[in-house]
């Protein structure tokens, strides 16, 4: 019997490739990379992960459209783009494939311009503030 | 060997009594009581998972006392509070316990007074709109 | 033959039991309990009228609950909790009785705080300004 | 002996000449002409119910000065202008016939621009949601 | 064979009497009547052109109720009522005839209180900024 | 010598007309047609001065359009819709004739909503709080 | 001669029961009924001083209910219900002995939505930031 | 028989001092001075009139309660404190010698934060736009 | 004689690539690729008509700057970007070529903050709520 | 053995100079010098008690300046400049004496204005609405 | 040939003459009087450097009326009044003499009340955070 | 002896590769090229001079990553960006490298939306409206 795997895409907006060398007492130490290679491990039978990650709305917007008919989910850290993209949130809910919200850290305890997001509406679910582990979380929504 | 179970407690507030009763299409079929049982058996053997439900802000905030400085987390949706509830927010920053604030429902999509917490600042993390496997993901979170 | 009465409930917010008694010159001097005899004896044939008066939230959340799934009509004074309480609001909609907004004065005419309230967007109708007399008014809409 | 009947007049304002032509799933099927007919009918011993509509602030505003200093009292309907009008709501403040609010359907269910009323601080009392029986509650507060 | 010419109502609100005369660094200096005979001769084999002005909301809505239920389209440049008047929105939602909104002037680059229309929203569409011109295009969009 | 007196007119607006019978605590005791007999004496030998009252805004502004190309001046009260009309403000900006905005008592001291007027910056100048007497300033000032 | 001590309630709301517990660094070290011994004594010859907390609204409007009509004088200090309870405010207007407001630490320098208190309109008089011994000046403001 | 003349002062306050100086486009090419003079001509048998002038909130006090016990009018321009001061219209609303408030330009067609006055609800009235002959008419009014 | 025929760029913003795919209820079923070979057909004479699409704002500006010195016409419908890039409202403003802003959808019609545009104030108008048809109108503008 | 006796300033405001002037039935018929007279008798033996009055905010700040390195503590009762100077409020914070804010009058059951003030955070304490008193208890707060 | 040195007043407001001693983690610990000898010593040749500093609003305008007819530049640090005083922002504008605002520390880095400046608009330029170097470089934008 | 030169980058955002071409009465009429050459050659004993010019978002920011951890200084003007981009602003503060905000404009003469910068907090100082000269002063700073 041939199990088809979920495919899932990871996708990190604005300065998040800065993971583990951005402001540690926020984000951590450990780079996007090598939680990567972890979340990968663990979900190998069941999901094909994907990851992209990107400064630029316009490119996190071509990503979401390229899968977003063909894909089972998208886990998505739009970072400080969600307090300003309706053009991301659009691109959300022009796709099919649903998509997961995820902060690393606990945005509502910071300043206030963080507290609202153009996507969340869009979204199935948020996660906020469990640090990497949410990405884990959000995978798991979709098994 | 001793294994020492982790002490967590799920707190529901006002309205979460009528789940499985209440708005179905936003809410879902089952009874919390239904949900919680199968939640203790799937933690079972990591966690002794006790449950609390009141209409009452002041109860809510005298349970929160009552276990804040021994349990090792606290699971909680606060209901129509979240939005309304200094007291309860203040609660949470007096316990030593953690708290995870989780939504049922996506509440972004839902009225303009549903998208501010006067909790989520005071949590560790929050969890919104995966329906009642929120529950789940938050005790995940104290393991 | 037999005639079912309609079960209706007044259910009465904080410092609602201090009618009579506190500021009479916005509220009148007559007490609830006189007035509710005067409708009890009106309605007699066509209604049984109950009453239930609270200055806790969560008794009212309860009360509303325990009818709100037999009885044929609320009849709902929420006071001060009116302009503040979602987890009230959130109440009313879940349950399948209809629920009756009432306001003793006229709130439109007091601070502006008193001006918006939680509650109306859920129920069927509201009635202000008319002193006792509304809940007369009120049970009349359920006939 | 003899008699006197209050004099009471009902004032619709903007498009309530069109109810029942005008989106029945709002406003219902019935045309208030035919609604006024049953009125002046079941308050026929006690009332001298008149009638006026008009699509015109100025009217309006003109038809309360005429009756402002004689009637007993005013039933307004002043539809969409309740939002916008001080003229309006002045208009009742400078006359000596005190004035009912009625709205059909539940105002604040609907948009947020008409959850304000320039005219229920001037009204004696005000009604909301009952469909058209909010006429006929409120002529009975006059008597 | 007979071709029914389609009928549709040109309606222009406060001070658009005066074009020509008003302000003509804004408006220009084309009285609309000059411009209606163009309007007319050119769309004379598809369209029967009507054209009511009047500076009376009451006269407007009026107009819109006489026409809204029979003609094929309605073309409302509203002046300054466009961000005053709910009832005159409520009045285009209540008939039947769609309603295409112009501006002469691009209201966006004038007052901020010029940017917001209660019109809009019951609207087909919506032309801005081009002038008289703005009326033909309109026109069009019901050919 | 010929000496052409100047032509002005005295435009009230909304409830105006009541002046001696509305609110004689805010307004005074005096009928704006008495006052209006002791300007015109006042004013004779240089001053032709007309009065016009309308509680239409459509009204006010047809006859503001009527003398707004040949008159040397207008003395405006709105009234109520000095704080909603748009559309009223645009007719003073649209026509040749300078307006004085005039109110008769201190809406300064009055309702937030009568602080707000959308005629003051389109009109030469503002008298506020002199009771009648401020329409006899507002003469002088075009002389 | 017998001289009638003055009867004085002191109010705590919700978490003050944590005093000395909770966050030692804004609220100190000391309990609150260690602080209520020290006050008894040195009050003793003046004032009956009474005691009572709780975390819900209810009972707190409840005994202020109670004691209202016939005690001289309410030390409340409403924690964070001082900020969003409307009906805890209408107890204070609702019953005759006068109240003062008090806070342990000094809120208009911690988060913007501790600067507003729905209670203080109604209380004669507010203590603010002085820590335990704001209950002491509070008192003393009824001998 | 000896006829008392009426005390009037007229302050000016910040950057008035300028007048005939600054910004002439705005407020003309007479120095205020220059004006005083024509002005005390005018009703030199009716008023002694007095004039100060500071740049000073503090001396503009000052000079308030100095006169505000025996004069019979203060004429007041505050300039730029007009829109920030509240211990200015305190000084207003603490004295009895009645206030008018008087601005050269016309406020209202300038930046928006000169549209609000803390100033005007203390005062009697107040003059808006007529140049410097708003001094002349508030003069008057205190005859 | 040689005609020259005007270059007319349309410009699309993001998520518009998914025309035809995305929510067709709103944006309708065609494809803009599809529309465009309609368009160009139909104005084949007169324009050479051009198109550029992205996702990317950057990309967006580059290609107003590259057209905006020598091109006729812009018709740009710059998606969720409309409400969010002020970059985007100043290159409109920079270049020297005249932009006609379009919106498929009726924007007004839907959540608030689709309501206000950036662009507006720089384009020569705005077409709103014509489906692709309103391409058709903007060229027309530049005809 | 010597005892070094406290340093206390009083600070008033502006038109605090007024007390016992100014509007009686809200600041009592005392003057302030009266008052002072009881508290430098009152605290004899533990206070060397200084007062100073401006009106002048600069006065203020000078002041604050001249005694804040020095003194024990500054009682403060700015009046209006309480809810307008920020620079009052930072010398406040730029000097090393603790502050107490005083206000004799309840400001919160005054005008909205009243209710922010920019000094608040950077004193000690805040007392509000207990008359004079209020000095007495301020001066006992540095004992 | 002689070279005229260039006039340039530096204007120190509220609390700067405190520098050096207070907040010196804000504002270091330098004095401005020790600064002003080194900016003094560095334009000797091409600039008479004027230094300005009071703690009085009025002292402050009337230093800038003083010169601002005849210097070549004013450099400000207005201090709290930045965010408070138009009447400051007013003498700016009104005098010939352009002035350069300057703040030590980064303000948009501190509370959002000192994000504003009403001084900004009517200064060439702005120059923020870079400690009292700030005072040279705009010393330098005169030269 | 090697001395080092500081590596210095200077940014620029959307539309700033216009300058000398957009709007010159704003801008100017040298490019920025020619305007870089002059820098690099002043500054050439001292700096490194490095320019970067883009109009994405993501270009601009990854460019300050590149940058941002081995460079002395960013000298940044983001244009538009600069009141949108939190993005942006992230990038700052994730990177070693401080930056100095420039604008060329005075940006508070501007529209209101121009006012606020993201950007502002995360910068050691902000330069505006020197023209040009602002990015020569902003290279000072890390000298």
């Amino acid at each position: 019997m041939v199990v088809t795997k979920k495919q899932i895409l990871i996708v990190n907006g604005p300065n998040l490739n800065l993971l583990g060398k951005r402001e540690p007492e926020i984000y951590g130490h450990q780079t996007f990379e090598q939680y990567f290679e972890i979340l990968r491990d663990k979900f190998e039978g069941q999901v094909d992960l994907h990851y992209f990650q990107s400064n630029h709305e316009g490119a996190l917007i071509d990503k979401i459209h390229e899968v977003g008919f063909t894909f089972d989910g998208i886990v998505l850290n739009a970072g400080g783009l969600t307090h300003t993209s309706i053009a991301l949130a659009d691109a959300i809910a022009a796709v099919k494939t649903p998509t997961v919200e995820v902060h690393i850290s606990n945005v509502h305890a910071r300043e206030e311009y963080r507290h609202h997001s153009f996507l969340s509406k869009n979204c199935i679910g948020i996660i906020i503030g469990f640090g990497l582990r949410g990405y884990d979380f959000a995978i798991q929504t979709f098994l």
